[in-house]
């Protein structure tokens, strides 16, 4: 029988180049880096379509990230990659993107036309369709 | 702007039935209950497809369920359904299904044979599918 902590994935282990599954407590926290290895900022959390099972946003902090303060903004998940050899996740959002993106209205999870034109912002497809 | 605060999402929030979207950081360690009302257990945390980008598995943590100690077992996602009413998540596992799970190699987050049988064991379409 297994115990209970053999479900429990030790961080290290997402570095493993095979594995595609990753635990949500593995993912929150995992820094994000540019193409080029520039550290853009880490993954908060995410945001996960209930009805679908699609994880829908890395809502990603950036500190301090060029000039900005430290911010939170959702991140289209298809925007990142996780790179085994980084131990991490890469993205090509910019900074052009990111201070370009739509304004969120506060109640933004509920704003389908706000999604719409947030992904379309990103060049990705929804993750609903 | 937005301060960082703003996509946080108090635990309250999930008990709105018009919300799709929920944080990873809301579901691990929300309650699960039978069709009936019966508590099963929590979910500990989500196992996520990095390629697909979509949800695996909820490993869930069966308490002294119906007298089995405190257990951890991978459910796949689609076995689960958001309840707004009762602010957690209803699922129509069974002890017996649970019970009767295929053996989980140590390494079956790398194995597919393993998932395979797991989602016909339960009656799902594979995440990968």
């Amino acid at each position: 029988m297994l115990t209970q902590d053999d479900t429990r994935t030790p961080a290290a282990d997402t570095t493993r180049p095979t594995r595609a599954l990753v635990a949500s407590t593995e993912v929150d926290g995992t820094e994000v880096y540019s193409p080029t290895g520039d550290h853009l900022g880490h993954i908060d959390h995410l945001m996960i379509d209930k009805v679908s099972g699609r994880v829908a946003y890395a809502v990603m902090a950036f500190g301090g990230f060029m000039g900005m303060g430290e911010e939170h903004h959702p991140i289209p998940w298809a925007k990142l990659r996780y790179d085994p050899t980084r131990g991490g996740f890469t993205s090509d959002v910019t900074r052009e993107e990111v201070e370009g993106a739509p304004s969120r209205p506060r109640d933004w999870r509920d704003d389908r036309a706000w999604e719409e034109s947030a992904f379309s912002h990103y060049g990705v497809t929804p993750y609903w369709i």
